[in-house]
């Protein structure tokens, strides 16, 4: 049984709404682990704790990249809410005393991916999108299977998904959207699977 | 997005360690659902629900099942949490408006299981085993594993490792359990998967 305590304090800085994703990210990286051999434990925490940076304010999201040298590149500095990533590695180290690297890059690139992801970070990635009360999406179904399939080809299919919807909201794309779409493009035409 | 307030209701007379246990299962069925191709609603409100009346004391269990004639078992009389299955479903369908008759089944017989379950079914009742807040129950990992790949055999596994540990724990068995071993084990002889 993972610890109450931990659920409980991310229970109480999210709206019941954002609460009840977390719960399916948690989870959903909890199957996808199970399916594909990754670290139960790391899968849990990872899910949990992916967007315990979500509900702070722009200036405050800023503030603390800032603070803490995050790096704030010039998509983010006009979008602060795509730094909940990055800050929300920060609170699970500092706040959740998560010390696992891995941990904390599937919280830190949950939202934009990254070239070269670890198994944990494909999984947290995917789970993010797939989990059960998402209803929004489209393609949603078969994107659900493809999941238990081939775990590559959904990170592709997540961000071309992801990319259309951005682009009919006239959202701002950060470029690492872009970069790790493109990565898993080549690593697929690398070894003959497109 | 599913209905927050439903969950929200099953929180409150959980204990905090049964509603996390209730959540794994709940969304363990969504990602077998996702897998398997079952329908993810039903399983989410299955697996939701499917604790809905552990919390009930023996006599009210009792009292409930004779109230509303669901056929108490000599062994149910003797052990009456054993009936948390058949008053789940009486309390899913008088208290949460649910009568889908799929969803009740498979919290009917999410403990025992049944000869000839639904895919639903078998998806609930594994899941119940497998969440990831269970740590107690032996080749876990494995089992794990299986559910992604192979349903029956899960169903198999789980009923051979639970037998096991009520045997070494001299808790009482219900035949049903026994009796869904048995014609899981016989299918697959008869399907030459044995």
């Amino acid at each position: 049984m993972y610890d109450v305590d931990i659920a409980e304090k991310i229970r109480k800085v999210q709206s019941k709404k954002r609460f009840q994703h977390t719960m399916g990210v948690t989870y959903t990286s909890c199957a996808l682990a199970m399916h594909y051999g990754a670290d139960l434990d790391k899968a849990y925490y990872a899910g949990l704790l992916h967007d315990c940076a979500k509900h702070l304010k722009d200036e405050k999201l800023l503030s603390l990249a800032s603070k803490y040298d995050l790096g704030v590149t010039g998509v983010e500095k006009d979008n602060p809410f795509l730094l909940h990533g990055k800050v929300g590695a920060l609170i699970a180290e500092k706040t959740f005393d998560i010390s696992d690297p891995e941990i904390l890059d599937a919280i830190r690139y949950h939202t934009t991916g990254r070239p070269g992801m670890s198994l944990l970070e494909k999984i947290v990635f995917v789970a993010d999108y797939i989990e059960p009360n998402r209803d929004k999406a489209p393609n949603l179904e078969k994107v659900r299977a493809l999941a238990f399939e081939d775990l590559d080809l959904t990170v592709i299919k997540v961000i071309e998904d992801t990319l259309n919807y951005l682009k009919d909201k006239a959202k701002s794309i950060d470029p690492m959207t872009k970069e790790t779409h493109d990565y898993y493009i080549k690593e697929r035409i690398i070894h003959g699977n497109i």
